[in-house]
């Protein structure tokens, strides 16, 4: 039934390749069939104004699309002088979903900016977005303490994310573009490694969902991010 | 326990007067408690160039805050040159959730601006903004009709919004600034009047929530929104 | 032979309401008939660089009109990116009048913002924010003296503003915006409660105005702004 | 008593030197003693949107300033991406001086800019750039009714503009930087050069002016008009 | 003597893998040994509107850059509010070092943007996108006419680009990140595969260079070009 | 055969007046025939942030062109909200240019900043900035000697710049309006007095040019540089 002939309950080949940058402290490249994501890391000895001198450290995100990610080439904002409100929007959720992950007392006064880029678009970006930026983020970790520079642990939990809609009147798990811009109602559901959620977002432009449609969608993405947080600590 | 003394599943006073603009095809202002939100909805016989000879309108929504309508004086969003990312997050939920309410092909091509101008802030000025917004865009319809520019009725139902949240560890109705601040979860929950769902957005920055937190939330959502529904049809 | 069928000396009904703002430390709804104006004095214990270390204080104001002011609808001027020519120049207006009311130097190194935002709109709506800007500002100093951090009273006068013009060759009072639209030359009077004048603006757009013109214009003002200093006064 | 040594009702020396620009349809360069200002008139054959169809003309007007014009270099407007308040202010004022010289049914459905370029900066460069922005606007007048490409001559009369102020107490006319920077009342009197007015703006930034004042200041002004039409006779 | 232990007249090793991008009419991914840069070609139906009705196509480009394409992150443009000058002054070098290789008017009224995203920086990545953005356009051609919207082959002769600069007094090919920001001069050279010069920029920061310099560099570039024509044909 | 008779390696007549603008530490306006460009120097005590504690001076240059510079007026770009790229290319030319003619070690802490203003535009606009640019700028130096700010003479030699191409198939020296919209090929030289390179460009936009033919324009580029050095000295 679905377009790509996957189950209902059936991820795409996700792949993790890490270290696939020379210069941030940590990286990788991921894929959700045909959504790529390259996600770096970048780690600075300051923080944002409103921290200083809390002891607090702080993760931000920033996405973006390469202008031929996509069927169509989109305008670069960088041309148009702005980042549109659906960027806008999703670094946001990126941002703190990421920091759900991270005990900012132990990170210590450092900022870590996650940088998302799409290189290629088949939906969920956003998701692929936060469960790379996850393993960038985990790496540039891991660097900070291999180095010294923080003592404890910070990681409270891996994030991962995944997509769950309707679509022909079906729960489906993953959604990639076609099945995106058909669905009647689509979800995000960010959860920790153990199951507890840091987000959900769902939503059904121009159509309605009930609580069944709600349990079923939680239930789809409880089993896509298993897969996803077995597919990082595979990768890291 | 609650701040202001409040029962974990009691709302804030509710008044929506409508008529209050004198120009506007739809207009409201709604208060809830200390939170007043300024709703306006005008009608161009024009569509956005994308359903240009689709037959279809649209509803769209822009949502500004007054520089004092909180504690501290906030910079003019049109002085510093542009919306913040807030802003733009909470007007791109606006527009969605109204549109959940409305027959676009009933409408006809046309387009309804809602405006939302918070006066004054104490916490859930979206949910707020929602819940007027939708009166503003029904009174304005309700102008098209007895013009007779539209024909069918293109309303599916009330749309109204309220914000739940996990507050000292309990599950509380209609968070206040004092509460969304301390909040270690919160919930937008938009609601159509026969209880389905339109968008559900929990976060939970810096905390997790379980299954039985969100359930928890949901109860008290379709509580409220039951309310405000019957807020909302007491002033039309 | 006017349109609301006014004297041509008779102002609008006037009406200032104060306190209507929970957090700014001055503030008032003026109504002018059918022009309403939210004024908000804001108090930061901070000036501008150019007067640091100077003693002196510094009073300045930001003009906004809700979109749906006006009979149609204007674009958001935080949407557009940037503040019109007429919004930078009204509120430039409204900084150097109410600074002509207060002694800088006793007000010592603080910078007082009034906010000026036109909830709806009938023309004159610069002179309304003038003088409800007044009020605004005059409650926020006394809020600084009953506190103690003013010794002495800063207030040189009150200050108001109203408009006159030649409509259908007449000089005319409080122009609306019906006679606004149609007025060959009209002005703007911003005096002190003693009469003497802060600023003067006739402007002849396609037209020109002689000495006898002008001369009925002043005495218009005169006039009306005795009855406006008397309003501020009552609702002081 | 003036730092120049000037009498109290004494003009800078005036000069006008006419094509001074190759490509300009009108052109001159402006000295008002050491107050530069270059002025063109572009000719367009189409006017502003919301003139198509009206058979009416448009003048408009945009002022800038060398970097350099002044003691201290100021930043490049088009390097901070906007036009400053002050700028915007002084170019509105300038068209809309213009306009009044000009019928605009006669000059037909065309638009003429007249850009102002501030070389050098004394005082009084609003006053100048409208000044010798009508010699380059009737120039360019002569340009098209010599080329048939107008029927009907449109001049309505020649409009000048001249700065009074009070400065130490004294009124003065025509003033210099010296004088504007500590002159308690200021004024700006554009007139036809049958001596009506078409726009007056007098201000006292931190002081007052009385009636007395403001007349001093109207008979020095329609002594510097009579001499700058003269002027601007001459130099056409 | 060289950083990297390569001789004064050796390249990098490049490759260039082509076909990487899904949705693009042409792409590549080149690499110049540590520097990546992902090209893409797209075709739209269009020209600029200067060359409507001309029978002439247009070949643009655009070039960005990851924010951790660099050692040290740098701030993304789109998030700034726009391109730096760098950027601008390279995509209008690439865009018109592309045009001088194709016949315009067998192209026919239809333009092709070629967008460079450097991935990774190690130097010479405006040479890079030349040379790779190149292979992307000839591939989007080779599409162009398989499908027969293209009659004629517009290609007039492959364009390629490389650095030569004076490191330590000595003349070297293709700079690396170590080399360029110690060179006291460098130039960017870009020909078509039979030697002719579709543009020279030799830059000595900071010092200047001879005639023998020139010479010795023209010479390099020759070299250099003559292996990218190589790779390009390889990888096509 | 050129346009405007000259022969093919006759530069236009060059005028440099010194001292043309009275608060400038420097400035002359020169004029190549119908060219005319207005450079001024403006000295500060502070450089930017990235030289702070280096003991180095700066130089840079910012190019600016009034609108109706040109045969048809341009939009200000000041008005349009940002520099388009041939602006920020000039001027990132000029000021790279005029740096090599320093010694910024000797300068020290300071930045010398030269605005070249096109008050006239027939062609080589960038060429006559750099060649007056150098003049305003030596100046600001001498003035800086004669105040004791400066102790060692910073100047290493002359900077001067012109055009040539290949106009009609033919190398011309200085190349005009007429000359420079139909050259295949146009190329920028700027040298050092002593004949040493400091940048050459040569682009060929839509042509491609040979050995040979950048032999002649830098050979005629030789010549230029000299006669306008001469001019410089006798200006000085």
């Amino acid at each position: 039934m679905r377009p790509s002939g996957r189950n209902l309950d059936e991820m795409r080949v996700v792949s993790i390749e890490t270290g696939v940058m020379r210069h941030a402290e940590g990286s990788c490249l991921i894929k959700m069939g045909n959504t790529h994501v390259l996600c770096t890391a970048s780690v600075e000895d300051r923080t944002p104004p409103f921290l200083k001198n809390t002891g607090l450290g702080w993760v931000t995100a920033e996405y973006g699309m390469l202008p031929r990610a996509t069927n169509k080439r989109n305008r670069r904002e960088a041309a148009t002088g702005k980042q549109g409100g659906r960027t806008i929007e999703i670094q946001r959720l990126i941002g703190r979903s990421l920091r759900a992950g991270i005990d900012r007392s132990a990170l210590g006064e450092r900022q870590i900016t996650v940088d998302c880029d799409v290189i290629q678009a088949d939906g969920g970006t956003r998701c692929a977005s936060i469960t790379g930026g996850w393993v960038a983020l985990e790496l540039a970790i891991r660097t900070l303490m291999k180095s010294g520079a923080i003592a404890t642990n910070p990681i409270v939990g891996n994030v991962a994310a995944v997509s769950c809609g309707l679509y022909a009147g079906q729960p489906v798990l993953d959604l990639d573009y076609d099945e995106d811009s058909a669905a009647g109602v689509d979800g995000n559901f960010i959860l920790l490694d153990d199951g507890r959620m840091i987000e959900v977002q769902m939503s059904g432009e121009g159509s309605v969902f009930s609580r069944t449609d709600m349990d079923a969608m939680l239930a789809l993405a409880a089993k896509g991010v298993d897969e996803l947080v077995a597919a990082q600590k595979a990768a890291l």
